[in-house]
């Protein structure tokens, strides 16, 4: 893969279209109801439900485990055929037999995040006060206590501690605070394309989302359900998220300004160009697999995420034992690398063992989703490379059959 | 001004609020009828009024106009203080006594586009043959045929030709098809923050803006004058321009993460950030003062825009004689610095005189809009030299007065 012709892949294109085949075949999805949770800001959740994937087996040692952590749009589908969509996990590019996070070495485990919308608690889950769904009655809930509540996972797993956790975007941002509020059971941290805090740009496209779902007159105060869905407005917020998660580069090369199809006589404008068609694609699919409330629940805990949160760097990272391999991507313009080292500053400054690596790739934020060699290699040399330090045996690199 | 404690003015706040005074006092805004105009999509209007100001005086020789085409928010009011709104014109900073483009020199004109909301012919206007709204009746314009209504609004005005014609974003592009399609009417060009085409970034984020107003319940196929607008579509089609309009480093200065003010009792999430607020204001401000379709009509010709249009740059600026002054902003990531620069090497291939400057600032695609004395200056420089150049004898270039 060259940067002069990049082959879009990952979630550029609708992997279901093509013949894509999962080394682990069909894999499916656990729920485990877990007790009472109560949140920062006084809501009582009596009970909640984590949907949850492992993959691999767990060591006799149980010191094999990769905890990955979902984006804002992912689910617990890590990696495998899902049965009803008849789809590949969003990360099956990187997590199977082999690859990046090799099943056949490590236990691995993806839980939706608490408030989603993936068999998770959330507002659109049935709140047993009233036999109907939380609605907006759900209460805000923060990326700390989405790991509160994978926490509370891993306890009913009987995982004492991990071996690495990662992910990209919303995802790393949960590594992070894995590894700062519970030190004790973080063995290594990956972060991707991810940040300290939520700038004002991020905050900024991320309200404009809500805001076309609020004013959506089929929101109804979040009172929806039963009723039809605020599914325009939930369709735009995903368009202009899925422009800020390109480049400018991949749209044109994936795009330019290409026409979908001949003008029809009902159409208002002439040239329809294949980047509306594919954007208006992109927001009815999404309207069909994703709640409305969970997308307003999950940006604003997005927006609320300050990792240091006026507390001094010393204090937050003091305790941390966690070794890092920080990621981020060059033509990623909404989580730039500018965030990502602002974070290996502090973490050097901490002198926590942190290897940074900014690689060079043409599709923007969307680039840890896509099918990518040197991104899936030094995610494994350093997932083996910490196993052998740790436990002085190795499990053995990833052969390279990632094709 | 630095770059490290920008004063973040134009676009960036609500000039109302603060004691601006314009040296050009009050000024006022014309509209000229003019004769039947035919698209070229075969749409028939039997007339249309074209919205302008004019500002300074016509030399006997009338060999000293400046025209200035607006973006796609903006309007024929560029200078001096809008009578119905108290408000200054949207390029006071850059035109008036002693300023960038000087009118105690230049006798100034702008006008509002055709299809657009300010006083000209637009989907908001009455049909003379139904008597109602032309609504999505309206032909769809492209940014040939504003200009095209620009040109005969100077034969109106009996204007032969153009010192100059200039603007920005949109504005730019009309600029330069003034140039291409009205090779003997244009002795210089100054193109500011645009593009040869719109490249499907561009097209995408305006299609979101789109996506949003048309799917808005009052949006009604157009069909909305009379009754109730579809302004939560519009605001978050406005809301995700801004967006786009500001850098990061912007926002960040202007915003960062300061919240608004205390959590409501009935605030769905705490932590109402003030870039929120900000971004729900400025929909809301535009909906007073911008009709939804216009915006469709406008966001559309501007993605149709293709200077070249699968013809040989030779065939398009063959014809050309005007000289050029290239202005682009190293912080727009909308219209980046690369578009202009494709340009700059177009028109120097057509042997086109051509100076291009790639101006430092913090403020990303809206740095056109605010006070710069570095743009200024260029802009004046330019303009003066060129006109010492056309007519042996100098206009004097302009006093620094500008504060």
């Amino acid at each position: 893969m060259t940067k002069a012709k990049p082959n879009l892949e990952g979630d550029l294109q609708d992997q279901a279209h093509h013949e894509y085949s999962s080394e682990l075949g069909v894999t499916t999805v656990q729920v485990a109801r877990l007790p009472g949770f109560r949140t920062q800001s006084g809501g009582d959740l009596p009970f909640i439900d984590i949907a949850y994937q492992t993959l691999g087996r767990l060591s006799p040692q149980r010191d094999n485990v990769v905890l990955v952590c979902h984006a804002l749009s992912g689910d617990a589908h890590l990696a495998g055929i899902n049965p009803s969509t008849g789809r590949p996990g969003w990360w099956d590019f990187h997590v199977g037999p082999g690859k990046a996070i090799d099943t056949d070495q490590f236990y691995v485990i993806c839980s939706n995040v608490l408030g989603g919308c993936g068999g998770s608690t959330g507002p659109s889950s049935i709140n047993p006060a009233t036999g109907a769904p939380y609605a907006t009655d759900f209460p805000p809930v923060t990326l700390r206590e989405m790991v509160r509540a994978q926490a509370m996972l891993l306890d009913h797993l009987e995982i004492p501690r991990l071996l690495a956790v990662t992910g990209g975007s919303m995802g790393g941002m949960q590594a992070l605070i894995w590894a700062t509020d519970h030190p004790d059971r973080v063995d290594t941290c990956i972060p991707i394309a991810c940040c300290l805090a939520h700038n004002a740009m991020q905050i900024a496209f991320n309200e404009v989302g809500r805001q076309a779902i609020m004013t959506d007159v089929n929101w109804r105060e979040g009172r929806y359900y039963g009723r039809p869905l605020p599914r325009h407005g939930l369709a735009v917020a995903r368009m202009v998220g899925h422009v800020t998660y390109l480049s400018d580069y991949a749209m044109h090369e994936k795009f330019g300004r290409r026409l979908q199809r001949p003008a029809l006589p009902e159409d208002l404008f002439p040239d329809f160009f294949s980047v509306e068609s594919y954007l208006q694609y992109q927001g009815e699919s999404f309207v069909k697999r994703f709640d409305p409330n969970s997308y307003l629940y999950l940006t604003k805990a997005l927006d609320r995420f300050d990792l240091l949160n006026q507390r001094p760097a010393r204090e937050v990272f003091g305790p941390v034992q966690a070794r890092f391999l920080v990621i981020s991507f060059d033509s990623d313009w909404l989580y730039a690398p500018e965030q990502s080292r602002e974070l290996v500053r502090l973490l050097k400054r901490a002198n926590l063992p942190t290897t940074y690596l900014n690689l060079t790739t043409p599709y923007g934020h969307d680039s840890f989703l896509i099918r990518n060699q040197e991104f899936s290699r030094a995610i494994n040399h350093f997932l083996t490379g910490e196993y052998r330090k740790l436990h002085g045996v190795g499990v053995r690199p990833a052969a390279e059959r990632h094709p």
